[in-house]
């Protein structure tokens, strides 16, 4: 129910395959991804050829997130690198609805961003075309910050408006300050992919980290 | 006399550590990094996240190579995560002048990089205030391609300048297609720092290919 | 009531005066001319020049919808042109209310155009200043798409607002994948714009092709 | 209650220091100062150094309204040339709600702007935390234009959206065409701070104008 | 030796089938295209489904001059389309070599231009690459000009080069102004591909047109 | 001969009326206007209403240096306001000659400007269409900078062209750092309009400021 996605933000990038293997051993259940091109954002991160060595080292499906500027330009060679999941951000898409099915074309699951000062209204036209929506809930590309509690109402607006057009497959997505304390916030809420970062990656027993982030998180749904 | 630079952009992107301790290990000089941003290039590679990562297991220069639009927002950055050479592109640069000694005044050496449609001219007015110039001898950022021999004029040029206003010091990188064949061709023409990628990371014997290389190219001065 | 629009993307270049004439005879009611400048969508069409040899050889009303960026440089230069009706993307225009009533200033008929994926609440705020708003039913600018049944949701939505500020005049026009088959769901809906090009273009009867589609739409609204 | 913000846009920039120490006298609360950087809109007025400048002449609040691109570029600056109030676009910001909190983090008011063909829903997610929402009630950037009245509906929505959540200090100023006639409707929809530009430099009692004004608006209010 | 390309951007443009039909009955030789994006140069012409129905009406190599930004992203449509010749412009190509080197990938062949501002120097470095420099004698995508009298100097410059680098076969074209009075110049210059647009398209009678440019073109080489 | 033009950059801001006034009774020739978008360089000065209250204040000309993007949207506009001469930078413009000429049309003085990075070549196709080049002996936007010595070089290479192609009446500017003891050097190397910022503004005595730049300037050419 709950799907656990480790960051590899946060993991050691000189030994990428060593750590999305223990994510995996871990109980992690996809690997997320980002990528940040220095212009959608204010920072670069990685791209391509990064995703398809990390490819090579687990059989969890990766999540790749693009933080980039016209998106369309750089998918079906992350769908070649092995990107399982690929989400866009509605503000770096003027063709949103063609984005997404471009995604799906490509076999693969689409998703569809927003940034925390965007209106859920952003995604509603592609709603029932898209796979997942990523609420984000902290902002994309800076540093140092926390959760961002009024995104919770941006999640139930978009897992209310997913119920009424019977879209019961959609996953919503966070990512941002997902630890073991806000973890049954989200899913309260209705996200059911959590992305985690240095609450996993930052502590010795990852393991650990992972069951307690899910049993948090599946504990506000019972 | 010569530097070699292996270029991580053909290592295992899965084990980057291993990979430059190795390169090290087998008498590299500079550990060469290729940032590209799917902007000024048409590929994403990698940033500032994973130059530090890198740098914590090498004891090598890193030579930064940023094929990136307005470079000057991410030379802080590049610089705090352990670059010692940082290298930008003429083409862009408005003010490349300013762009050379942001990154002297941050204490690195500053290099200038020219496409290979690109015309000698465009580094002139710089030449005394860079360390060096780096003349691609393919295009950055396209896959495919070897090394295009005319490029040789502007290595002449540029060194045949740079004797002319009496700057011995300036060393000039070539990068793209180089190993063992085009190494004494460059090196003749006046280049000092040599790229290599598949030529080195593609090889079972890295130390032997780099020995190769540099032995190949010395040989041409003599 | 309803107004066809064959849009002369579909008709033969070689040949464009002849085109437009015979769709006028055929009992076409407006010329449709799509304009992309391959920034804003990724296809380049045509410009000013055509309109003008184009308007020579019609008396219809030409309905120019413009797909490109900052549209507010060209608006002059297409009104001179011969243009009666100038739409521009809201995805294109941050000043979206100035640049309605920039066209209105020349005297002509102002029209504001959504892509699938763009929510009704784009053009909410220039309702009551245009004379139309196009609801793309299909995305512009690629290829081999067919008609996408949610813009209907949107179409009724405009309507509806359009009836609460008793904007009676108000034309919704669509365009993308409308034949004898999507007019009545559209005419039904709301629209009374109905832009139609291989389903005109591509049929060796071209008022036949006109008036099934006419009466398609009209049957819906009895 | 009602704050009046004589704009310098219509004063005499040939004696700018005089003209705001001469609408402090007069009664004016705040000075409004109009950035424009000819990229956001068609007009390039001023920037930090005269900001700065003006600063020294006057001890009301600065309250500075950026009409330019990439505004988390020239807040720090702005801040430091003497800002109190610093007003970005919604449309000019990707990252809205970072953009806010960095101008609260350098202690200064935050606010946010939305043109006349901008929805309410644009500033939704960001309410909580902005301490002003400016609604534009002509459109930045554009000579002679005049009130525009259905963005009292705006006003009246975001006044009403800021007390559900329970936001009382929220100030709502309207910029474009305030004048004694356009006041009461302004402050009777929720608006709170007036930005007066002819209306208080074009007349020569610049105290007379600012009282009726003032007057005009709190009459409202009662 | 002289190769007359008359522009269609001076034909009818509701007529182009006849029009390149009679141009080429006339006797030109090559179909010259303008296509300009609205970016690179402040007009929109045409893209690539007019080329291909211009292409049905010819046997003449259509030569397709893309005064556009970001040309690779177009030149592989543009030959589907039925292109012969492809130029791109200098100043919008950051490879410019690699560019080059696409086109003639396709089977094409390749031509750089450059505008009446830009120094020779700018396709120096492509020389041995290109079939063809284009050195335009106006300035592109502007109306009401006459032929630039010291853009003949570059011409020598780059005819000059050519001999130097024994690029025999390169050809070099001229566009703007050139009609009986100018061809003779531009041949002695260097120049052996003449396009002419008034010159021809606003004759009656276009064979003689042609054959006037032809001959004093062709006398001022003997 | 040797032209002074004051920089109402280094003026104060909040008294221009009254600084010009000054500058053109303590000697001065020009006023030199500095325009900064915050895009071509990273600081925001001043546009048109400043200029055009400027103006007012002096019978001087109006030396408005265009440190912007696209200046080509703002040139009739500057001149609208008032400016005499206005110089635009080669980096800024893809269609330089044309720019030049649209100048020259609205009856004004035409200057080409380019940076401390870019080489004089980047003028030389128009060197016989302006009036005046403006050498930056800094980098134009950027705080803090002294006079760059190798930019002399550059001077002379600008002169002795002029002098080749005859045209004696060629102004060529210099701006950054230019006070006393900078002024004889560029003087001697070929520049004869020499603008001064603090060197005049940040002294007491202003016009003993002006004098004494003029006669070291004059000194040199004896």
């Amino acid at each position: 129910m709950i799907t656990i996605a480790p960051s590899i933000l946060s993991a050691d990038f000189a030994a990428l395959g060593a750590e999305v293997a223990e994510a995996e051993a871990s109980g992690g259940d996809w690997i997320h991804v980002d990528v940040m091109d220095g212009h959608f954002v204010p920072n670069i991160t990685l791209g391509p050829p990064i995703v398809k060595a990390v490819k090579a080292h687990t059989s969890l499906p990766l999540d790749v997130h693009l933080m980039i500027e016209n998106p369309e330009r750089y998918i079906p060679e992350f769908a070649a690198s092995g990107a399982n999941v690929i989400t866009v951000h509605a503000e770096a898409c003027v063709h949103l609805h063609r984005v997404v099915h471009q995604i799906k074309e490509l076999g693969l699951l689409a998703g569809v961003a927003i940034n925390p000062g965007t209106p859920a209204s952003a995604v509603r036209e592609v709603l029932e075309d898209v796979d997942m929506v990523l609420v984000m809930t902290v902002n994309p590309g800076f540093g140092g910050q926390s959760f961002i509690p009024h995104t919770l109402k941006k999640i139930r607006q978009i897992r209310e408006w997913a119920r009424e057009v019977n879209h019961t497959s959609l996953r919503i997505e966070v990512d941002g300050g997902i630890a073991e304390a806000t973890a049954p916030l989200v899913a309260e809420a209705g996200a059911d992919v959590l992305v985690a970062g240095n609450a996993v990656f930052g502590r010795s027993d990852r393991a650990a980290a992972i069951k307690a982030i899910r049993e948090a998180a599946e504990a506000a749904l019972r």
